[in-house]
């Protein structure tokens, strides 16, 4: 009988070829397995609450594994995983958790921001860390086009469709919100789960409409009818953030 | 007769073997004579504001640099060489200047900060920009500490002492700041000029103080006699931000 861990993993998604386990084997997923591997002396699988795509940010992922009790306590893993993991790559905290729990499946929210930069110019320091979109964006239409994604819609129209085929399309927004600080906007989600791609496709349409490539009705229509005449805008991974699991 | 033009440059110090003109040729200023080399065809010298070491990362650094003249706009000068440098070094603006300005010698002020984190896990996103200081660190004895830098002083203890000889160690600090922010602590110098890992050994000082290693009474009496019977503490360059130069 073992015991289930759940994590609370951040990362800088510059460093790595997303959470998935990979051949490469630079992964989040597999650094965090080596890191267990070195600990415990064996191969440990660890469950994501959901992949990140390469250069996607994570400030809260979740994850669960099942490890011997009693080994170490929650601390101890923590800190001996972040001796075994690059910096870009933190184990933030873990606690024991009933059988039952699962990182992916127990979800019954996720939160997401997306951060895009709107100057002429990219300071340095922001470079794989948002959207460098150098654009008149108007404020009040993107707030205005976000609050239609909240609620329960099919989000079809905001889904990969190459790859990643999802039966159910249908997802709740709980919140939307737009933020927005000199160049820097900050697009948040929240909600009850979210599609391959999805937010940046969201993001996407919204910078289309913030920046008058598309108009607020047609963008509204579209979202009502789940198609879009015109081609999707996927924004880059490299602006988006998961900001936390909710369970 | 040739036009001098001031650049305001911005670079993340990881990215880069600092900015003096090295052999391997990833220094900051090697990436600026060959994006001008690209741009008008012939060896151009940058004359930056200062050096500044490897991992140290730049808001707002200075050059300047003697173009023919009426070639380019100073804002196409701009738009031309960042087009011809990576993105984690941006040139934020150009200014045609008279031919007696001088990146290094007008220089009136220079502005540092120094990040600290201080807490038990370094969130991944500031890998490489603060320095991770898991301490308890008092906040009133920083404050008080850094107070006694304040104004003009013989700085040779907090000079590094090989390889950069200065004959003149007395300097003048304009204004010490420090704020902090949940475990997130900045601290702000201003002055009219600084020695060679000045800033990283003032804030060494100031770590040994506010974690309680060094009594603030020996602190500033070592400020007073300008010797020191312990180590000296260089603090990281990551931490490191050049903030602005004033002329």
């Amino acid at each position: 009988m073992r015991q289930r861990l759940k994590l609370v993993i951040a990362y800088d998604g510059a460093h790595f070829a997303g959470w998935q386990s990979q051949v490469h084997g630079n992964s989040v997923q597999d650094h965090l397995e080596r890191a267990f591997q070195q600990i415990v002396g064996e191969a440990v699988r660890v469950h994501g609450a959901g992949r990140t795509d390469a250069g996607v940010h994570a400030l809260g992922q979740c994850a669960h594994v099942n490890v011997y009790p009693n080994r170490l306590s929650p601390a101890q893993w923590t800190a001996a995983l972040n001796g075994n993991l690059p910096p870009p790559l933190r184990v933030l905290r873990c606690q024991n958790v009933s059988p039952d729990f699962h990182a992916r499946y127990s979800a019954v929210a996720k939160v997401y921001r997306y951060r895009i930069w709107s100057g002429t110019i990219l300071p340095p320091l922001e470079y794989g860390r948002a959207w460098h979109l150098p654009r008149n964006l108007d404020f009040k239409v993107m707030k205005r086009a976000a609050a239609h994604f909240a609620g329960k819609h099919d989000f079809a129209l905001f889904a990969a469709n190459r790859g990643h085929p999802e039966k159910d399309t249908i997802r709740t927004i709980h919140s939307v919100s737009v933020q927005r600080r000199g160049y820097s906007w900050s697009i948040g989600f929240e909600g009850d789960g979210f599609l391959y791609k999805m937010v940046r496709l969201m993001v996407g349409g919204l910078a289309q409409c913030a920046s008058g490539k598309l108009q607020l009705d047609e963008f509204v229509a579209q979202i009502d009818r789940g198609k879009t005449a015109g081609a999707r805008l996927a924004a880059p991974a490299a602006g988006l953030y998961l900001v936390r699991v909710r369970y």
